[in-house]
């Protein structure tokens, strides 16, 4: 039965990457192109290698079996690479493996499917990117209260709040290039990291392993240094942290009294069962509990790092289950907030609306500046003060403005009105929206990391 | 196909009662007392109460559809609710889940798993304090290295070590059924926690539904309020650290250069791939793994106490998975802590060979001890310390005692010898054994928590 | 100077406990008590345990220098015990600190701090349920919008919020003092826990110890096995978690948007630089700030417990400023909310105003109910649905009820008022209010944790 | 009274980069850069900016009274910017903090802080990379039992391990000098992001006043988007956990059984208070300590990204006392990690003393090999498993091998000798060390973060 923390907190897809299946298969391609490596060094027999390569491909893996094993034995190379070597005859049997030890297998298993781990977060990124980008063109204009420590401060657009998610957006998809370069990397270095039993051809076989598998050569084996793993697993926490905060501002925005965007309707989505009337943002929810899930693992790996010797015990069979719940949950926040995003439901009428909230105060500072070249800098900010001291209970901004004796001497009921329009006082807001925009163009420039 | 994490750092059984089934499963258990308990009260017809009963109980629930509906509903309760429905003629369908919220239902639900969840716990306990007692009394001689900080300080006995041991484990006991007395309650509060669509007689039910499923009743419907949530996840992960100290214990004293303990083998489990002759502690780690998993959990359910107004969007979604991994690797910890106690091979003489690594440094204080009512506290303190300034590389204390005049004038060979011998230098070491193996019997003597 | 993270996020009297002053005094109530219970078990001379007390009470501690000398030496206990040593005559020197460990003193010493801690903690907390209890009686009936997932719900009253925050941080008190029953014990067990040196007479010292400092005895040495300060960890996470649940409750109510309750104002406080019209909720989000540094502090005591043999190497440490820090923290967290919620200003007018948001939809249920006696259940919840489903933009649920000829027939336009009416849909709110605050009378009844 | 925490688990330099003192000072650093910024882009006068200028530079200032301030404004910005008023004329008053928010003071501070940081922990790194070098060379021939799951497994060098242990140094100050790149940039966008007040010279005052402060200009600012904060707290908790790897292996190679290196002793350094002859490794588990400590604020930070719209309450205000701890803490990892390792004291001849533990075990897989050829590999293989087999208790498998005649037959008993040497089953160890080597050369013909 599927587990509740993969069906919603996650995607099929992410699941699928990390099943116990897919991680044996993943085994299963090391051993492989292991053979090929070393048949190509003239190590092993060709003919071996091509045994392998077949009876890998084969089906007949049984994981639920291999999976229960590798609870007694330790590890999952040894009943792999038995099984493995049950399928083969007995010239090629001992070539399986030949060189490596356990942990080579696995951590080089793991990295692929971090390769395809990473090229799934980078598309639903992207998809994400793609929805913030198109807001932030279409609302560019759209005036709304600014909220700072959970009060309204200076009129944004709208436009500029989908810039900087996408701005934050954009920079995850090249935290996780960047991150690629670094850690998609085989592992090699037979029981004790020194290769001993291929003499002095190891560093041969490790090249045309990676060769083989498309991924790059470390300086030295990693059995016991996991700077690049947890490196890798603070990265997708920076993910799934990030997807939080765009989320959270979903639901500030959506909340009954503020009403400024809501997620879009579905058949069977996001009732309630005693409430008919309600519309709930269960994408952004999902979306914040799948972070929250995936940051979780963060200080396991960080922790982990304390690795003994030359191959940990303890430390390092964890990541083996945090590693992927890591990228389970970081695609379910990346999927959840996607789907939020793309089907957004904005309401420009809420936002003008709660820009009146506070009668004109938001606009005070403009106000302020524009009587300044009139009154003096000094005095004009002193004739504010005291108008909003002085404010009747409901009273506007506006009115009493016009009705103020001084400011009237000065200024036409008209120019109080623009200096007081939200929409006059939005400083670089279009200069800032561009800026990201440009750098989510230059991002679809670049290339891709490959994926499944 | 099995996930690595459930297979490898938990139990069989207590993945089963974290299944997605068994979470669904509970849920009907908790539709079924509630109308139960309404039907009781009064509040809905005993036919429709009885028709609940039976459709909760007959087979065909697809749990796997459920929760893909869950995903996109963001709750279970609506599609489980409305699946139960389905099963209900017209006059009783109205009548499911009344009164009730979602979370409600959920909430519940998941009480009800960590009853079971906690009496597997205290089993898996039980079996590693029975192991630990036996170790205890059997070793309440055996004298070995006590080790500070890494080094060697003072003889002790492996009895003490297992006591000690036991003692923890003891308060593990203890802590989780303490901790179920507070947390083993109903969650009943209807959509906003006031019981409104029962008018007066929400109370009633919520009495007659603890006491359908043999939970108590909380002071106030704890929806938005989850320190009980938090206080059952930092017990657990006490639990789990708990094992975590345990096992690495065993690592260090199973270490080549150690060697006073090993795990016991068994076929195909701990072997290397690449080295035939070790002896892998294959559950010590695992048991460290899976602690480490457990207690990973416990942040998120700390930061996830801020929960909005009534009823919360994310952190309490986050808890669905986040305590099932809690308990699940819990369990796991425990399990194979209590595998590797169980069949764990003790080593006398290496702990015998290892107290003579200093050549008798460890004893120095009880050579200064036993010189004191002889030479004067001061003068028999300078004495073993220039004794053991001048010792050259190699020589046993021993025989440089032996050799020193001044102690030679007042102690013999004999009384040196027992001087040095750290079994006659373990102080209170017998009185604490008993203190743990006592206070293990009363364990004993008390009631279990209630499981499945 | 000060350091930032004590003055904003801790309190004057909790950073007073835990400064380093503080922890070398109370090193010095250990070696004292120790002394007397030694000369009060005839182990050490009369007048060199009355030596020890008077040149501990003395002037002159240098802490700044010996928390330098403490960073090389690695524990404290050993410059500490030379200066005391010091200030002794010959005589005397040889019985300070005599059969104790150095974490002997550092552990009991934090003990004393804890139980200062725990006292100023209870003391905060109780001034805050103090503030709780009034908002709960003198709000009772103040009806506001239940809110959950960030969308109204049902109406609640503010009497009922504050109730659930009552029944929250009376739950907390209960928890600290329970732990404390736990907790406060004193640590003495010699270098390697068997009280070698005091041949059998350990035990008889350890229960004069605890007399003198008023601690408990622990079954066991506990240096290496540290679950409770796990679980006292823990339990300091819960109670800084619980604040921050409340403290964000006011961040939500205090939005502009909302309005509901806000900070009193005070001079200097919560201004903005560049908008003088925000007063911003800085006690609530100082109380976040600071929870959230507390929980920070949790997974290292419980990652913490792996500590090796007898007693540790780096996790034992790492609890030396781990635990002030959750106390300080969770301090700032407790009294930024008490002052918070001592100035609370409430709207109601704002709270009857938003219940208006909806139209009504909020009382749909409600309408159903009063309904269903007169049409039949199941016809007037379809009635209902069909009137909202048809509702015109900007239409209350009121008018039209009363322009629908079904419900014309058989209800009054006062009956379709009271149907609606918020007041009268709150089920069992006033029982519930009751519940919290007879436990907290209850609390009140129950005795103190001793404080400094 | 200086704090256990900085004094014991932090270095001198880094506390004092971020005392509080330091951030106020930072804080008018940014205040100068803008005033001077603003007076290029001809915004404010140039004799405002000469006036904000000295009167920054001047004495006087009360960083206590300041932070007592701040915990009551909920910002040091406006305590700070009012006391730096209150030293200027009428004039110039008014162009203090010009257009800029609290908050683009306080990150820009922040980032100020950060760079000296970094520039302090590259320096420590790098001292530390270059004692691994020289015991990487010094050691590169002197053969060490492997160590894997805590049981002994290969011949290594204990140059490959200080090799290893450099490649990590080095790729930390790699990590340190990238992250600097993404970071260390100015933050300004006044108060709600849009730079209204400065029209629409917002952006070219940006790039003036990274100028004036060296620093990078983002996008966009980055308020409520904390993805860099998140990056830099991580890669420091990465930093730290790579020294708590290499402690914990220097903790093991410690221990009284294994004794293969030791921290070198000072005066007043790792004495025992009740047992003299031990030599405690007092920089190891306090390097350990400071590295659990600073992790223990990654998840703060990351958890934390979840900020309110275009300003938060809460959670930015946490890493104030956050981001300093782990940069504190990093540092006192580095530094004691860096002591332990200049004066380590490594012990060749207990190296291979240890590799003697299981008599020759250890190369059995290097025996098979040398047979292969001889017998066939097959052949080889099952003939060493049977010697193996059948070794009599204590017996050491070089005189087995040579009394077995149909090894005799094939092999001289120097033959034995030279298969059974660990010195020849060594691998690719030398060309790794080399590597290692050459990258540290690499990175020291590279820059350096500027620092203090």
């Amino acid at each position: 039965v599927s587990e509740p923390a993969s069906v919603i907190f996650s995607t099929p897809a992410m699941t699928a990457v990390f099943s116990g299946e897919a991680w044996l298969r993943a085994m299963l391609r090391f051993e492989v192109a292991l053979a090929r490596a070393e048949s190509r060094a003239g190590i092993i027999p060709r003919a071996a290698a091509e045994q392998i390569v077949q009876a890998s491909a084969a089906d007949g893996l049984d994981a639920d079996a291999l999976l229960r094993e590798t609870a007694s034995a330790g590890t999952p190379a040894i009943p792999l690479t038995k099984w493995l070597s049950g399928r083969l005859d007995e010239g090629a049997r001992r070539y399986v493996h030949f060189g490596a030890t356990s942990q080579d297998t696995i951590d080089t298993a793991s990295v692929l499917q971090w390769r395809d781990g990473l090229g799934l977060l980078e598309r639903g990124l992207l998809e994400l990117a793609a929805s913030c980008a198109t807001l932030a063109e279409r609302y560019r204009f759209t005036v709304m209260a600014g909220r700072t420590v959970m009060q309204q401060a200076l009129p944004i657009t709208f436009g500029l709040k989908a810039a900087r998610w996408l701005a934050l957006v954009v920079r995850q998809v090249e935290r996780l290039r960047d991150v690629g370069t670094r850690v998609l990397l085989i592992q090699f270095g037979g029981a004790a990291g020194t290769l001993a039993s291929l003499g002095g051809g190891g560093l041969r076989v490790a090249e045309l392993l990676a060769d083989e598998l498309n991924l790059g050569v470390p300086d030295l084996p990693w059995h016991a240094e996991r700077d690049r793993v947890a490196e890798l697993a603070a990265a997708l926490g920076v993910v799934a942290g990030a997807m939080a905060k765009v989320a959270n501002d979903l639901l500030l925005l959506g909340q009954t009294e503020v009403g400024e965007a809501s997620e879009g309707a579905a058949p069977g989505k996001g009732g309630s069962s005693a409430m008919p009337h309600k519309r709930n943002p269960v994408d952004a929810w999902t979306a914040i509990s799948a972070a929250r899930l995936a940051i979780a693992q963060v200080p396991t790996l960080l922790n982990g790092m304390v690795q003994e010797n030359e191959r940990a015990a303890g430390n390092w069979q964890a990541e083996w289950p945090a590693l992927p719940d890591l990228f389970r949950h970081t695609a379910g926040a990346v999927s959840r907030l996607g789907s939020a995003m793309s089907t957004l439901e904005v309401h420009p009428e809420r936002m003008r609306e709660n820009l009146q909230q506070t009668r004109g105060l938001l606009m005070a500072e403009s106000l302020s500046t524009a009587l300044a070249s009139l009154l003096g800098r000094e005095a004009a900010h002193a004739l504010v003060q005291r108008l909003i001291a002085n404010l009747a209970d409901g009273e506007a901004l506006a009115s009493a403005t016009k009705a103020e004796p001084q400011i009237a001497a000065v200024l036409s009921a008209d120019a109080v009105d623009r200096a007081l329009d939200p929409a006059g006082y939005l400083g670089s807001t279009n200069a800032l929206i561009d800026r990201a925009l440009r750098r989510y163009q230059g991002l679809l420039a670049a290339g891709f990391i490959p994926s499944p």
